[in-house]
């Protein structure tokens, strides 16, 4: 019976453990890494530096004032206060961006009794090891000014390595760009950064039913392609590049020619298979006839996303997806970002953002098999969001979602569990 | 003395008020809203629909299967069982992407005692109320089905308006979109989505002492500007365009005329104030100049960043921000960020990453104040970074930042604290 889709195609698939989460993130680590690029510093958010950068000079490079005041020698204030204020004669001003030699006034080094107007910011003066604020001292009389606090030695200076020595560290490998380290190699003088290239991660869609979400209007039994567009967000919130392999019909001889040619472009390759099981081991076959090592696991305990295949043909891991959408998106925000953001370099992944939440109500669940549940939030309770693993609106209406561990039998209602947000 | 970074400057200054962060937030409130465009859906992540999208018909617009099995009669099969199994007509097959209709075999329409072959995904044929997965039928003989388990109505089957009525609400306003809701918009058939612009915010960066990143060899007292390329990151983050309006030396009609013209072109602007007093209110006086309704406060409660200047001109929401890199960033984070979100059109901010951890000692603050503290986290601990407002090697030392309330007077070694996450 060619037409009844039975059990003619589960043979194959015998041959392939089911594999639970936590070993297919420990275990399927395919070694690919994208090549190294040097990319315009203003670009470089989020991106992840192939190497270390290192600071070639001292940071700020030169002794500064952190406050607006007088450049002195700390010694010459020791005892003074508002009863007894010490006085010094102010022999010059440093200017802003310059050198004290280039100050106003006849002397600016900073000599016994003497002391020098600085701005914050400023370059601290020979002589002077301390700047004194502004507020506590006053004018009295034209030249000189009254002390009416003592300063110690570094006070009110940053030295000028403080920020950075030669040779400091500035960014780590393999942790993407933050706002402050941008700014950081840019106060160093770095313009450019080694990073990895973005992964290009070629998204195949296929499906008799499935057509372009252009598609005004649907004939009977036909559905738009709603996971491609949502993969590919996926793939560049996880710092990879997404490319449209577009929908291949259930064609074995079709999808391996399209596999094919995808092969030798890109890093990683994403198949949402078709949701039926024929069209599932039509996908395994053209996946299986690719190449060496080939097919790690077919089929993943989680629920949703059960049949899930993880490959690596030809030197590029391929991950094919269950053909619901709400299934392929729960499993590639669990399994394919984190290979997308390794095969780009990235050793430390973001933080994501989670909450604390009690469970509204029990939440069943078998064990030996991980679950995800979508939730709500709403007055610190996670509501959960039921629905069919076909059904795209579970995922729309929700928040964040909850993990029942694999060994859990499921929660009770009450339970404080952790709450993925998505954002 | 001219010369004297004194208090010859901040005689304007005390015109206005100190306010807190919570005043900045609540009552800093400019009306600006970027206009609305329509993009495709394909580079709609994360950007901020103007009105709520609605579905225009069903979805998914037709009773389908999900499983792999036979569409029948929900009543041919109450009481079937193991020992007591029913026997049904095999009459025709569903194939994926096509209306029932067009099946192999004669006649597709399930009547009593008969049933259709359907794959997963395919369209539930007339007559048929519920589909039995095919792991509880087995062959009898060519053409007739042994049934051994009862299936109710609904069963294996989702309605053609599961996933959405015609006119529900697949997407809010206001929500920063995320790759799920643009699967929703593509199985809707929506291509394209209205969204605000992405605000155009112009970053000055002001000082005689600050030069561009590309500034290979300093003169004495130079620094290179770090800020400009830190806050475009933190603006992008927030949703914004940022776009470099370079850096203005120290004097006032300079910095006049490239704020009158930025102006016109801009949603937002970002000044990175020198650092001395007297650049500061230099930058005041200018953004003064600019017309109406002007300055709303001039100094925040918190640390770093207490020369925080926030003014609205001419429409246009302005931000004075302290001339330490380090202030600066950490003040646009909590003030700036929201607000290029909200001229943006977002009303509900992303989730922020939070975890608890435990203060490893104690940390001193003076009521009246926000304190932002820059923390590493290990072992669960979070231990400051310690160091002037002038590094920002603190910044970027750090995993996050711990914020110690406006009320408090410190926090406590052992103290439980949530640490927000850079990622």
């Amino acid at each position: 019976m060619a037409t009844n889709p039975d059990r003619g195609g589960h043979a194959g698939r015998e041959f392939f453990a089911t594999r639970t989460v936590a070993e297919a993130l420990a275990g399927f680590q395919p070694q690919r890494r994208t090549p190294v690029q040097t990319i315009p510093l203003r670009e470089a958010l989020q991106r992840i530096p192939a190497v270390p950068v290192a600071a070639s000079h001292a940071l700020p490079g030169f002794a500064r004032s952190t406050v607006d005041g007088y450049a002195v020698r700390a010694a010459d204030t020791y005892g003074v206060s508002e009863v007894l204020p010490g006085y010094l004669e102010v022999t010059g001003a440093v200017r802003m961006g310059a050198a004290p030699d280039t100050a106003v006034g006849a002397d600016t080094a900073v000599g016994p009794g003497s002391a020098v107007s600085i701005p914050t910011g400023g370059v601290l003066p020979a002589g002077a090891d301390a700047v004194i604020m502004v507020e506590y001292t006053q004018e009295a009389m034209p030249g000189t000014i009254e002390v009416v606090r003592p300063v110690a030695p570094g006070d009110g200076v940053v030295r000028a390595d403080e920020d950075a020595i030669p040779g400091a560290e500035l960014v780590p490998a393999g942790r993407p760009l933050r706002a402050q380290d941008l700014g950081m190699l840019a106060a160093a003088g770095v313009t450019g950064v080694a990073v990895h290239a973005r992964p290009l991660v070629t998204i195949f869609s296929t499906g008799d039913e499935v057509v372009p979400p252009g598609t005004a209007q649907l004939r009977p039994g036909q559905v738009r392609d709603a996971t491609a567009v949502a993969l590919a967000a996926l793939i560049s919130e996880a710092g990879g590049e997404p490319a449209q392999g577009g929908i291949i019909p259930d064609d074995a001889a079709a999808l391996g020619a399209a596999l094919d040619a995808a092969l030798g472009v890109s890093d990683v390759i994403v198949i949402s298979a078709g949701s039926s099981v024929g069209a599932r081991d039509e996908t395994a076959a053209a996946v299986g006839r690719l190449g060496p090592p080939g097919i790690w696991c077919h089929g993943l305990a989680i629920r949703p996303g059960k049949p899930t295949l993880l490959a690596e043909c030809a030197g590029v891991p391929i991950i094919g997806l269950p053909g619901n959408p709400r299934s392929a998106l729960v499993v590639f925000r669990l399994i394919g970002m984190p290979l997308v953001r390794r095969v780009g370099g990235c050793a430390r992944p973001p933080a994501e953002p989670v909450v604390r939440a009690r469970l509204e109500r029990d939440l069943a669940s078998a064990s030996g098999r991980l679950d995800v549940v979508q939730v709500r939030l709403r007055d610190g309770l996670a509501a959960p969001v039921f629905g069919l693993s076909a059904l795209l609106s579970v995922l729309t209406a929700a928040d964040g979602y909850v993990i029942i561990p694999q060994d859990a039998t499921g929660l009770d209602a009450g339970t404080e569990v952790d709450v993925t947000l998505y954002r």
